[in-house]
C-alpha cells in the first residue's frame, strides 16, 4: 500500500505507520495461532490524543480498526481484519498514578499486567488478577476480555478490579466512567465496558484497585491416584468453608509436560495434583491450614507437600503457569479450550473429556482453575497431518457443547473473540444477541471497532474455518 | 378515571386495577416523602406474563410506567408519573429456587430482602446486602437501585451479588442475562441492569449469590470524645490490614435519637461512637480481634465495649439501624442525604458539614457507613415553617457539592432518582449523559420506563422543586 494515498496517513507521522509486509507479519496473528489475517497497516500512536484521532479518522473513512496490546488473546480477539488497521497500544505504557493510600493505580492500556504489581509492591500492595500471560499481556487487553487467572477464585475477574475508565468510543466520543471510589452512580458502565472485546471502543486510562499483599501464603500440592479424587478434594475444601486464593488441578499429561519443561517435581505414582494456596493474615492462614490439612488427608492423597519457603512456593507455581507452553513439548500443536461447568459437575465433565479423547484418538491434557469449574483442556494434535486441525477443533467444539449442556459457559476467561462467536447462540437467543448488537451500535454505529469478533454470523463458523494454519503456511505470510 | 375507557384495562382483571383516589393515595409517594404525584392507575399483576403484557401495552399506548415494590426509595425512585401507571410487584413474591449446593437463590422482584436470608438460614447461608430497610424493601428495588447496606464494606453492593437476571425491557423484549455461574461472557449485562433505576425495564427473576453465614461475629462499640477521633479510628483499622464486615459511625445527635427511640445505651461522655464488626471463621476472628483491640486502644477512646453474646450484638445493631427513623423523634421532618467522600477525607467532610449546620441554623445528625466514606447526614427541619424545606434542601445540595469537590460521589447507595437528577451533570459531561440516554433508548426507545428519574432536564431542578410537602398538604391528596 502506498502510504501517501492512505486516507488515514496524516493522523500519525509516517514512521509510525507500519505497512511493509515484514513489519505486518508480527501482527497477523495472536495467541489463537490457527488464524491469520494481514491488516492494511499498523498504527503506532504514542498518546491518548493520537488514539482518539485514529478512531475518528477510521470512523470518517469507514476503516475497520483492531486495538492490540501484546496480542496474547487465546480467542483471536486481537486478530486483524482484512482492509482494516491495527492500533498498537504498546507505547501507551505508563503508570500515570499510583496512590498507596487510596489503593488505586491509573494506567495506560499498554501497561503490562505484572508491572502494576511490581510498582505497587514497595507499598505492600498488589494487583490481584493474574492471567498466566501476566508477564506479557496488557491491561487494555485484560479489560477488553475481562481476564481471569489462578487467583480469581478468591478475588474475581478483571471487572472486579476496574474502578474507573476513560475510553474513546467508536463514535469518537470520549467518556469517563467510575473513578477511584468503589461506589457507583447508576448502571455499571465500567462493567459494561470490561469484557466488550474491543467492540465499543478503546480504553485510554484504566483505574485499578490495588489490594494489600497477603501477609503470608501457605501453598500445598496434593497428589492423587485419579483425576476424580483431585476433583472431589476441591468440593471438600469449599464445603469446609475455606476460600483459598487459588485451587488448580493438573492431570497426568500436564504433569509430564511440566516435568519435561521446567523440571517440576511431583510425587511419584500420582495421576493428578491439586494445588491449594491459602493466603491472608498470619494468624488466619495458620488457623485455616489446620482445617485444610484435615480436609485433604480425608481424601486419600498419595502425598501432600507444603511449600516450606518462597522458593518452594514459586517452584509449585512455575510448574503450573508453564504448563500451557510446556505442553508444546509433547505435541507440535495444541488447542487451549476454555469452558466452565458448575463446580459440582467437575468430575462428570472430566470423565466426558477423557471419553472424547479416547473416541477421537487425540491426547487431551487438563490444567485448570478447579475452584471455579473453569476447565482448560489442551487438545494435542499435529498440524502437519491433513485434517488434524479440523479433528482437534471438532473435539474442542464438543467440549464447549458439553459445558453448555451441563449448565456452564463457553468461556471462563479467554472470551468469545473469533474462536467462539458461533457458540454465542448456545447461550443467548437470537433476540438477546440482537439486543447486544443494538447496544454495541449505540457505542459504535459503524461496527468498525474489532468487527467479526464476539457476534455470530460474520462469515463461516469460526471453529470450522481454520484459516491458514501456521505450519501449513510453510513459512510464507500470504493473505488468507 | 373510568376503567372501561382506559386503553390498558383489558390486560388485567378489573379487580387488579386500582383507580379509586383512596387506593391511589398509598402509591403517591415513596421514601422521599417531600415529593408526591398521583398515578393514573395502579396495576397489580400476579405473574411474569402479566408484567410483560403490561409493559407491551404501555409501550403500544405510550403510557409511562413506574415499577414499584415496597416504595422505600429514598431518592424518589419509585415516585409515580402523572398520566402514567404504577406496576406494583408485591404479588410476585416467591422464592422460585434455593440451591444450597450452588449457593444461589432465584427470586421474583417482589420478594423482601430479609426473606432471602430467612430462607437460606437453615442451610447456613445468607444474602449479604443489608440495607437498613431490609425487612420491608424488595429485591426488585434493590436491583434497580443497586442497594448497599452496613455490610457492603466487606461484601460489596447488590451488583456484586446478582448472578443472573430475567427482565422485560421497555421494548417488551424479554432477556436472560448471567446465570448461576460466576463467569461472564462478554460485557456485564447484569451489572448494566443493576442500578438502571427502572429506566431499562423490569426485572422478572433475579438469581442471587448466597454466602456462608459467618461462623462467628465480634462486635465492638467504641465511644469517642469527638467525631473526628471516631473517623480517625476508621482509617487506623483499615491501615492495620483489617477488613471488618462493617464499620459505622453515629454522632452525638444520632446517639441522642437512638437512646430516645430504642433505649440504646452508649458510654457516657462520648460525642460519637464507632461500631466495628469482625466476622468469619472462629480462629480468624479470634486472631483479628487482638489486632482490633490494639488499634482501637491506640485511638484514645472513652470506652470500648464488646458484645458478649448475640443479644448484645443485636442491641448494638438495633440502635444503629433504627437511627434514621429515631431522628424523627428529634424533629418533625428531616432529609436523609447520601454522599460519598474518599475515606481519608472523612474528617474534613464532617468538619464542613458541622460548619454548614452552624451557618444554616439547622441541626444535622450523622449516621454513616464510615468504612466506605458513605455519609448519611440527616438534616433536621420543621416543614410547618414556611421556607424550612427549601433551606434544608439547600444544605443537602451543598453537602453533595462538597462530596463532588472532594473527589467523591453524589450517591453511595440511594441512587439518583428524582432527588439528584440535576446533580448528574456534576459527575458526567453533557456528552456522557447523552451517551447514557442513548443506551437507555436502546432498551426503552419511548422512554416510558420510570421517566423523569436519573437524567437531568426533566422539569425544574429537583431539589428546588419541593412539590407538595405532606405537611403543607394538610391531609388532602390533591394532584400536583
Amino acid at each position: 500500500m502506498a502510504l501517501k494515498t492512505f486516507p488515514l496517513a496524516s493522523v500519525l507521522p509516517a514512521e509510525r505507520w507500519l505497512t511493509a509486509p515484514a513489519q505486518l507479519a508480527a501482527y497477523e496473528s495472536d495467541g489463537l495461532t490457527a488464524y491469520r489475517e494481514r491488516p492494511l497497516a499498523v498504527a503506532v500512536p504514542e498518546s491518548e490524543d493520537e488514539v482518539i484521532a485514529l478512531v475518528c479518522a477510521c470512523r470518517d473513512a469507514g476503516v475497520p480498526m483492531v486495538a492490540r496490546g501484546s496480542g496474547t488473546s487465546l480467542s483471536g480477539g486481537s486478530l486483524p481484519v482484512a482492509g482494516g488497521i491495527v492500533i498498537a497500544l504498546n507505547r501507551l505504557n505508563r503508570i500515570l498514578r499510583l496512590d498507596p493510600e487510596d489503593r488505586t493505580a491509573v494506567v495506560q492500556p499498554g501497561v503490562i499486567n505484572s508491572q502494576v504489581t511490581a510498582a505497587a509492591a514497595p507499598h505492600g500492595l498488589h494487583y490481584a488478577p493474574d492471567p498466566s500471560s501476566q508477564t506479557i499481556c496488557t491491561l487494555g487487553g485484560n479489560v477488553a476480555f475481562n481476564s481471569g487467572g489462578a487467583h480469581c477464585l478468591k478475588y474475581g475477574m478483571t471487572s472486579n478490579h476496574v474502578l474507573g475508565l476513560k475510553a474513546v468510543l467508536g463514535t469518537g466520543e470520549v467518556v469517563r466512567w467510575g473513578g477511584a471510589g468503589r461506589e457507583r452512580v447508576g448502571p455499571d458502565w465500567c462493567g459494561l465496558f470490561t469484557g466488550h472485546e474491543g467492540l465499543f471502543g478503546i480504553a485510554l486510562e484504566i483505574t485499578l484497585q490495588l489490594l494489600p499483599r497477603p501477609e503470608c501464603f501457605h501453598t500445598v500440592l496434593a497428589g492423587y491416584r485419579t483425576l476424580e479424587q483431585a476433583g472431589d478434594a476441591v468440593g471438600a475444601v469449599i464445603a469446609a468453608g475455606l476460600l483459598p486464593g487459588a485451587m488448580e488441578i493438573m492431570d497426568a499429561l500436564a504433569l509430564e509436560a511440566a516435568r519435561a519443561a521446567v523440571h517440576a517435581e511431583y510425587p511419584p505414582g500420582c495421576a493428578a495434583v491439586l494445588i491449594v494456596e491459602l493466603e491472608g493474615p498470619r494468624e488466619t492462614v495458620a488457623a485455616e491450614r489446620i482445617r485444610l490439612d484435615a480436609v485433604l488427608s480425608a481424601g486419600d492423597p498419595v502425598a501432600v507437600r507444603s511449600a516450606r519457603d518462597t522458593t518452594e512456593r514459586l517452584a509449585i507455581w512455575k510448574g503450573r503457569k508453564s504448563a500451557f507452553s510446556a505442553v508444546g513439548r509433547l505435541s507440535p500443536d495444541f488447542i487451549v479450550q476454555d469452558g466452565v461447568v458448575p463446580r459440582r459437575r467437575l468430575g462428570e465433565a472430566l470423565r466426558r473429556i477423557a471419553e472424547l479423547s479416547r473416541e477421537s484418538g487425540l491426547r487431551i491434557a487438563n490444567v485448570f482453575h478447579a475452584g471455579d469449574g473453569n476447565l482448560h483442556p489442551l487438545i494435542l494434535f499435529d498440524g502437519r497431518q491433513p485434517g488434524a486441525l479440523a479433528r482437534a477443533e471438532a473435539v474442542a467444539a464438543e467440549i464447549l457443547r458439553l459445558c453448555v449442556a451441563m449448565g456452564g459457559s463457553i468461556t471462563g476467561e479467554h472470551g468469545i473473540g473469533v474462536e467462539k462467536r458461533d457458540f454465542l447462540g448456545d447461550l443467548f437467543s437470537p433476540d438477546e444477541v440482537e439486543i447486544q448488537r443494538r447496544i454495541r451500535r449505540a457505542f459504535d454505529p459503524g461496527e468498525l471497532c474489532n468487527p467479526g469478533k464476539m457476534f455470530p454470523g460474520a462469515g463461516a463458523p469460526a471453529l470450522s474455518r481454520p484459516g491458514l494454519h501456521p505450519l501449513e503456511a510453510s513459512g510464507t505470510l500470504s493473505r488468507m
